[in-house]
């Protein structure tokens, strides 16, 4: 059996007094004290705790219960997507496709949920991204911040993490693998406004069409062969 | 800007002397002298990366590039799960979701994947399921196997990892909120006996159906009203 460690120990504290993310967590000497442990235990804990962004260290002000967000999965899987044997695009593919089959499958949500709706930040990125692809500008923050518009429209805060976070990290990977940014964004920018289309009109197999199109651009850019 | 850590120098280094998952990293002393920085500067990154799973401490052998799993992040959702405000079921019931979700976006690959094949392995995790249920236990391990290898048929190793730490962070949270065990686990356990055979069969709709059979007990459980 694993040894009860100190963060396991922080992590029961936590649970017991009922505290919540943005709650202050007992002070160093108060959890050295409690838990019976070193001040190097407890420090030593919270660094783990930080990273695994279930506590948050607030310089000069104190330690707080932290969001518990994918931000440590999205740092480890950049790491690996980078590292992928003989610079292959393996890695990268697999996250195009995870990213791909969750939108597919939280399809019907998502339109159940935009079906109707007229959400006027929604329609304002898709311009944002259909001008600057005009341009043959790149539209990273109004592209993240779509998809995770819509996923949070249904309610699942976990799927909508995951999309931000699948988000994340292809981008991040994509410029150090050095693949060409598609010469086809164009595609994406304008699939983005079809698919929004189709959630308001309620007409899931249209979105599925346009969630398709979408990735099209950078399917092809990774060399992945598409069915049509 | 962000500072640059010690912890991101170790992964350029990583990166620049092309180093894999399971090879051993520089000694202490090297680091601190190839980056000019601190033995608790190395100490403090190396503690970071492990937690992250991008270093692997084998203690009293050295350290080694890690495995860069989803660990990590089953961890904070595991406790995430656990903390939900009001001992809410929203946490767990979205981890079931997200599950769902990716076992339809990819039923089309694993059923091309697992048509006309005749894996042993997988014919007696089902018989075990279907025994143990018979007899009113729990099969945790041949239910996580049977999953995993399924997913592993796809060749898509992250979405394979996925649908093992989901598993995970749903079974660690399960007994933790009192949620009764399902009384009709056995209908689960020939789900995937259904699972199976219709993707050996190439018929992906019948994949579909015995997907979201599988999943009603546990939804019953957690109170979701499911549509059919």
């Amino acid at each position: 059996m694993r040894r009860v460690t100190t963060a396991d120990q922080i992590k029961q504290l936590i649970l017991t007094r009922n505290l919540r993310t943005g709650d202050p967590l007992p002070t160093e000497a108060e959890l050295c004290e409690t838990l019976d442990v070193s001040r190097s235990s407890v420090r030593e804990a919270i660094r783990t705790l930080s990273t695994l962004d279930i506590v948050d260290v607030r310089h000069g002000h104190g330690t707080y219960v932290g969001g518990m967000s994918l931000d440590p999965m999205v740092q480890a899987l950049v790491f690996r997507g980078v590292l992928s044997p003989d610079g292959s695009l393996d890695a990268l593919r697999e996250v195009v496709e995870v990213r791909l089959a969750l939108d597919l499958s939280m399809a019907d949500k998502v339109v159940a949920a935009m079906e109707g709706t007229d959400v006027e930040e929604l329609t304002e990125m898709v311009s944002e991204m259909v001008e600057k692809a005009d341009r043959g500008e790149v539209f990273l923050e109004a592209d993240r911040a779509f998809h995770t518009t819509l996923f949070a429209a249904t309610g699942n805060r976990l799927a909508e993490q995951l999309v931000g976070a699948f988000w994340d990290v292809h981008t991040a990977v994509l410029p150090q693998l050095s693949v060409a940014m598609p010469a086809d964004m164009q595609t994406t920018a304008h699939a983005h406004g079809d698919m929004l289309s189709a959630a308001r009109a309620g007409d899931v197999e249209a979105y599925r069409r346009a969630v398709v199109e979408h990735y099209l651009p950078l399917q092809r850019a990774l060399g992945v062969t598409v069915d049509r």
